[in-house]
Protein backbone atom coordinates (compact mmCIF):
# COMPACT_ATOMS: atom_id res chain seq x y z
CA UNK A 1 0.00 0.00 0.00
CA UNK A 2 1.41 3.31 -1.25
CA UNK A 3 1.32 6.15 1.57
CA UNK A 4 -0.88 8.01 -0.24
CA UNK A 5 -4.01 5.89 0.92
CA UNK A 6 -4.12 4.45 -2.58
CA UNK A 7 -3.13 0.42 -3.11
CA UNK A 8 -1.21 0.37 -6.10
CA UNK A 9 1.04 2.99 -7.64
CA UNK A 10 -0.30 4.18 -10.65
CA UNK A 11 0.50 2.11 -13.86
CA UNK A 12 1.23 5.12 -15.82
CA UNK A 13 4.39 6.92 -14.10
CA UNK A 14 6.35 3.61 -15.22
CA UNK A 15 8.11 3.93 -17.71
CA UNK A 16 7.77 0.74 -20.56
CA UNK A 17 10.69 -1.38 -19.60
CA UNK A 18 10.18 -0.75 -15.81
CA UNK A 19 6.44 -1.62 -16.70
CA UNK A 20 7.16 -4.93 -18.63
CA UNK A 21 10.40 -5.99 -17.17
CA UNK A 22 10.72 -4.36 -13.75
CA UNK A 23 9.58 -5.03 -10.45
CA UNK A 24 7.12 -2.79 -9.89
CA UNK A 25 3.21 -3.86 -9.56
CA UNK A 26 1.40 -1.73 -11.05
CA UNK A 27 -1.80 -3.35 -12.31
CA UNK A 28 -3.28 -1.73 -15.07
CA UNK A 29 -7.15 -1.40 -14.23
CA UNK A 30 -8.91 -0.20 -17.47
CA UNK A 31 -11.45 3.41 -17.71
CA UNK A 32 -14.28 1.21 -15.49
CA UNK A 33 -11.66 0.71 -13.17
CA UNK A 34 -11.31 -3.47 -13.75
CA UNK A 35 -9.12 -5.82 -15.08
CA UNK A 36 -9.52 -9.49 -16.24
CA UNK A 37 -8.18 -12.26 -14.10
CA UNK A 38 -7.81 -15.55 -14.91
CA UNK A 39 -8.14 -18.56 -12.13
CA UNK A 40 -6.29 -21.49 -12.55
CA UNK A 41 -6.03 -24.32 -11.12
CA UNK A 42 -2.86 -24.53 -9.30
CA UNK A 43 -2.47 -28.28 -9.63
CA UNK A 44 -3.96 -29.40 -12.54
CA UNK A 45 -3.21 -26.04 -14.44
CA UNK A 46 -7.24 -25.97 -15.61
CA UNK A 47 -8.20 -23.17 -16.79
CA UNK A 48 -11.35 -22.45 -14.78
CA UNK A 49 -13.03 -18.91 -15.19
CA UNK A 50 -12.51 -15.68 -16.21
CA UNK A 51 -13.86 -12.76 -14.29
CA UNK A 52 -13.07 -9.10 -12.92
CA UNK A 53 -11.35 -7.47 -10.35
CA UNK A 54 -11.38 -3.66 -9.07
CA UNK A 55 -8.66 -2.53 -6.89
CA UNK A 56 -9.94 -3.06 -3.86
CA UNK A 57 -10.83 -6.95 -4.93
CA UNK A 58 -7.36 -7.34 -5.88
CA UNK A 59 -6.17 -6.19 -2.82
CA UNK A 60 -8.89 -8.73 -0.39
CA UNK A 61 -7.11 -11.26 -2.51
CA UNK A 62 -3.65 -11.01 -1.95
CA UNK A 63 -4.61 -9.43 2.07
CA UNK A 64 -6.75 -12.87 2.71
CA UNK A 65 -5.11 -15.44 0.20
CA UNK A 66 -8.59 -16.04 -1.12
CA UNK A 67 -10.30 -14.61 -4.51
CA UNK A 68 -12.46 -11.37 -4.67
CA UNK A 69 -13.48 -10.17 -7.38
CA UNK A 70 -15.97 -7.43 -9.10
CA UNK A 71 -19.35 -8.87 -9.93
CA UNK A 72 -20.66 -6.92 -13.17
CA UNK A 73 -23.80 -7.77 -13.08
CA UNK A 74 -24.57 -7.30 -9.58
CA UNK A 75 -22.10 -4.20 -9.46
CA UNK A 76 -20.82 -5.24 -6.17
CA UNK A 77 -17.72 -6.92 -4.42
CA UNK A 78 -18.20 -10.69 -4.85
CA UNK A 79 -15.92 -13.20 -2.23
CA UNK A 80 -16.11 -16.19 -4.52
CA UNK A 81 -17.26 -19.23 -2.66
CA UNK A 82 -18.64 -17.01 0.35
CA UNK A 83 -22.10 -18.65 -0.16
CA UNK A 84 -21.26 -22.15 -2.22
CA UNK A 85 -18.33 -22.77 -0.77
CA UNK A 86 -16.35 -23.05 -3.56
CA UNK A 87 -13.68 -20.70 -2.13
CA UNK A 88 -10.55 -20.29 -4.16
CA UNK A 89 -7.55 -20.42 -2.29
CA UNK A 90 -4.46 -18.34 -3.99
CA UNK A 91 -1.42 -20.43 -4.35
CA UNK A 92 0.22 -17.72 -6.50
CA UNK A 93 -1.06 -14.46 -8.44
CA UNK A 94 0.90 -13.29 -11.63
CA UNK A 95 0.41 -10.24 -13.89
CA UNK A 96 1.30 -10.38 -17.42
CA UNK A 97 3.51 -8.05 -19.09
CA UNK A 98 1.45 -4.90 -19.75
CA UNK A 99 -0.40 -5.15 -16.85
CA UNK A 100 -3.57 -5.37 -17.86
CA UNK A 101 -4.29 -8.97 -16.86
CA UNK A 102 -3.85 -10.96 -13.89
CA UNK A 103 -3.38 -14.77 -13.11
CA UNK A 104 -4.58 -16.38 -9.65
CA UNK A 105 -3.33 -20.10 -9.70
CA UNK A 106 -6.13 -21.24 -6.86
CA UNK A 107 -6.74 -24.36 -4.87
CA UNK A 108 -10.65 -24.48 -5.14
CA UNK A 109 -11.92 -25.81 -1.85
CA UNK A 110 -14.70 -27.51 -3.18
CA UNK A 111 -15.42 -28.21 -6.96
CA UNK A 112 -17.02 -26.08 -9.24
CA UNK A 113 -15.74 -22.96 -10.27
CA UNK A 114 -18.92 -22.16 -12.31
CA UNK A 115 -22.57 -21.12 -11.11
CA UNK A 116 -23.78 -23.20 -13.73
CA UNK A 117 -21.93 -26.63 -11.81
CA UNK A 118 -19.04 -27.64 -13.88
CA UNK A 119 -16.14 -27.87 -12.64
CA UNK A 120 -14.53 -24.78 -15.14
CA UNK A 121 -16.61 -22.00 -16.93
CA UNK A 122 -15.45 -22.97 -20.21
CA UNK A 123 -17.02 -26.84 -20.30
CA UNK A 124 -18.52 -26.16 -23.97
CA UNK A 125 -15.94 -26.33 -27.26
CA UNK A 126 -16.60 -24.91 -30.56
CA UNK A 127 -17.57 -27.75 -33.08
CA UNK A 128 -18.18 -27.11 -36.48
CA UNK A 129 -21.45 -29.32 -37.83
CA UNK A 130 -21.13 -31.30 -41.58
CA UNK A 131 -23.42 -28.27 -43.02
CA UNK A 132 -19.91 -26.04 -41.43
CA UNK A 133 -22.57 -24.37 -38.69
CA UNK A 134 -20.89 -23.93 -35.60
CA UNK A 135 -22.10 -25.66 -32.64
CA UNK A 136 -21.21 -25.92 -28.86
CA UNK A 137 -20.64 -29.56 -27.41
CA UNK A 138 -20.19 -29.93 -23.33
CA UNK A 139 -16.92 -31.38 -22.69
CA UNK A 140 -18.04 -31.50 -19.48
CA UNK A 141 -21.27 -34.00 -19.14
CA UNK A 142 -21.42 -34.11 -14.83
CA UNK A 143 -22.11 -31.16 -13.03
CA UNK A 144 -19.85 -31.27 -10.07
CA UNK A 145 -21.95 -28.87 -7.73
CA UNK A 146 -25.03 -27.05 -7.99
CA UNK B 1 -22.28 -17.55 -40.88
CA UNK B 2 -25.81 -16.12 -40.22
CA UNK B 3 -27.34 -15.31 -43.79
CA UNK B 4 -27.52 -11.60 -43.10
CA UNK B 5 -24.02 -11.71 -43.28
CA UNK B 6 -23.10 -11.06 -39.90
CA UNK B 7 -21.01 -14.03 -38.27
CA UNK B 8 -22.48 -14.81 -34.91
CA UNK B 9 -26.07 -14.88 -33.68
CA UNK B 10 -26.85 -11.71 -31.36
CA UNK B 11 -26.67 -13.28 -27.88
CA UNK B 12 -29.48 -10.91 -26.81
CA UNK B 13 -31.71 -13.11 -28.54
CA UNK B 14 -30.82 -15.72 -26.48
CA UNK B 15 -32.45 -17.02 -23.34
CA UNK B 16 -30.11 -17.22 -20.30
CA UNK B 17 -30.50 -21.19 -20.10
CA UNK B 18 -29.77 -21.16 -23.97
CA UNK B 19 -26.75 -18.83 -23.57
CA UNK B 20 -25.52 -21.10 -20.79
CA UNK B 21 -26.36 -24.59 -21.26
CA UNK B 22 -27.08 -24.28 -24.87
CA UNK B 23 -25.62 -25.52 -27.99
CA UNK B 24 -25.93 -22.10 -29.55
CA UNK B 25 -22.47 -20.25 -29.93
CA UNK B 26 -23.60 -16.52 -29.40
CA UNK B 27 -20.24 -14.49 -28.07
CA UNK B 28 -21.02 -11.75 -26.07
CA UNK B 29 -18.94 -8.51 -27.50
CA UNK B 30 -18.60 -6.02 -25.53
CA UNK B 31 -19.62 -2.06 -25.93
CA UNK B 32 -16.24 -1.99 -28.13
CA UNK B 33 -16.69 -5.13 -29.86
CA UNK B 34 -14.62 -7.04 -27.99
CA UNK B 35 -13.97 -10.33 -26.05
CA UNK B 36 -11.55 -11.38 -24.29
CA UNK B 37 -9.65 -14.54 -25.09
CA UNK B 38 -7.22 -16.70 -22.63
CA UNK B 39 -4.61 -18.70 -24.94
CA UNK B 40 -3.01 -21.66 -22.80
CA UNK B 41 -0.56 -24.27 -24.20
CA UNK B 42 -2.63 -27.47 -25.74
CA UNK B 43 -0.05 -29.98 -24.73
CA UNK B 44 1.00 -28.36 -20.85
CA UNK B 45 -2.04 -26.51 -20.05
CA UNK B 46 0.36 -23.46 -19.26
CA UNK B 47 -1.28 -19.91 -19.69
CA UNK B 48 0.11 -17.92 -22.26
CA UNK B 49 -1.40 -14.70 -22.78
CA UNK B 50 -4.88 -13.09 -22.39
CA UNK B 51 -6.04 -10.67 -25.08
CA UNK B 52 -9.31 -9.63 -27.01
CA UNK B 53 -11.06 -10.10 -30.01
CA UNK B 54 -13.50 -8.86 -32.17
CA UNK B 55 -15.60 -10.91 -34.20
CA UNK B 56 -13.66 -10.65 -37.33
CA UNK B 57 -10.34 -11.80 -35.29
CA UNK B 58 -12.63 -14.52 -34.25
CA UNK B 59 -14.00 -15.42 -37.46
CA UNK B 60 -10.74 -15.44 -38.62
CA UNK B 61 -9.35 -17.58 -35.99
CA UNK B 62 -12.10 -20.29 -36.62
CA UNK B 63 -11.64 -20.19 -40.65
CA UNK B 64 -7.50 -20.69 -40.52
CA UNK B 65 -7.06 -22.46 -37.51
CA UNK B 66 -4.51 -20.20 -36.08
CA UNK B 67 -4.87 -16.71 -33.59
CA UNK B 68 -6.17 -13.66 -34.38
CA UNK B 69 -6.35 -11.07 -32.00
CA UNK B 70 -7.50 -7.45 -32.20
CA UNK B 71 -4.60 -5.29 -31.07
CA UNK B 72 -5.65 -2.44 -29.21
CA UNK B 73 -2.33 -0.63 -29.07
CA UNK B 74 -2.36 -0.89 -32.68
CA UNK B 75 -6.13 -0.58 -33.19
CA UNK B 76 -5.70 -3.37 -35.73
CA UNK B 77 -6.04 -7.15 -36.80
CA UNK B 78 -3.42 -9.11 -35.21
CA UNK B 79 -2.24 -12.57 -37.22
CA UNK B 80 -0.33 -13.46 -33.67
CA UNK B 81 3.30 -14.65 -35.26
CA UNK B 82 2.83 -13.40 -38.94
CA UNK B 83 6.20 -11.11 -38.06
CA UNK B 84 7.21 -13.39 -35.31
CA UNK B 85 6.91 -17.20 -36.45
CA UNK B 86 4.95 -17.64 -33.19
CA UNK B 87 2.07 -18.58 -34.84
CA UNK B 88 -0.61 -20.53 -32.27
CA UNK B 89 -2.36 -23.54 -34.18
CA UNK B 90 -5.77 -23.83 -32.35
CA UNK B 91 -6.32 -27.39 -31.02
CA UNK B 92 -9.73 -26.06 -29.64
CA UNK B 93 -12.15 -23.02 -28.71
CA UNK B 94 -14.35 -23.21 -25.84
CA UNK B 95 -15.94 -20.09 -24.65
CA UNK B 96 -17.07 -20.03 -21.15
CA UNK B 97 -21.02 -19.64 -19.35
CA UNK B 98 -22.32 -16.54 -20.29
CA UNK B 99 -20.03 -16.66 -23.77
CA UNK B 100 -18.23 -13.40 -22.83
CA UNK B 101 -14.78 -15.08 -22.58
CA UNK B 102 -13.04 -17.48 -24.59
CA UNK B 103 -10.26 -19.91 -24.08
CA UNK B 104 -7.73 -21.09 -27.19
CA UNK B 105 -6.30 -24.12 -26.59
CA UNK B 106 -3.08 -23.54 -28.79
CA UNK B 107 -0.12 -25.11 -30.15
CA UNK B 108 2.31 -22.47 -30.60
CA UNK B 109 4.72 -22.94 -33.43
CA UNK B 110 7.40 -21.49 -32.03
CA UNK B 111 8.46 -20.85 -28.60
CA UNK B 112 7.70 -17.45 -26.68
CA UNK B 113 4.18 -16.34 -26.97
CA UNK B 114 5.40 -12.78 -24.68
CA UNK B 115 6.84 -10.12 -27.23
CA UNK B 116 9.31 -9.52 -24.08
CA UNK B 117 10.45 -12.85 -25.04
CA UNK B 118 9.32 -15.17 -22.26
CA UNK B 119 7.36 -18.14 -22.84
CA UNK B 120 4.18 -17.07 -21.24
CA UNK B 121 2.88 -13.52 -20.79
CA UNK B 122 2.60 -14.36 -16.91
CA UNK B 123 6.18 -14.51 -16.30
CA UNK B 124 6.22 -12.48 -12.89
CA UNK B 125 4.52 -13.33 -9.69
CA UNK B 126 3.55 -11.24 -7.39
CA UNK B 127 5.78 -11.40 -3.92
CA UNK B 128 5.28 -9.36 -0.44
CA UNK B 129 8.63 -8.31 0.93
CA UNK B 130 9.39 -8.52 4.68
CA UNK B 131 8.48 -4.93 4.78
CA UNK B 132 4.99 -5.73 3.24
CA UNK B 133 5.62 -4.29 0.30
CA UNK B 134 4.50 -5.54 -2.88
CA UNK B 135 6.97 -6.70 -5.62
CA UNK B 136 7.24 -9.22 -8.82
CA UNK B 137 9.14 -11.83 -9.11
CA UNK B 138 10.36 -13.23 -12.07
CA UNK B 139 9.44 -16.84 -12.52
CA UNK B 140 10.30 -17.33 -15.81
CA UNK B 141 14.23 -16.43 -16.07
CA UNK B 142 15.18 -16.82 -19.43
CA UNK B 143 14.30 -15.22 -22.61
CA UNK B 144 12.94 -17.98 -25.27
CA UNK B 145 12.44 -15.98 -27.85
CA UNK B 146 13.26 -12.00 -29.31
Amino acid sequence: MVEDGTWFPPADTLDRAELEEGETFAPRFNAEGLVPAVAVDADTGETLMLAWMNAEALRRTIDSGEAWYWSRSRNRLWHKGATSGQIQRIAEIRVDCDQDAILLRVRPQRPGACHVGYRSCFFRSLQKTGKGDLRLRFEETEKVAK
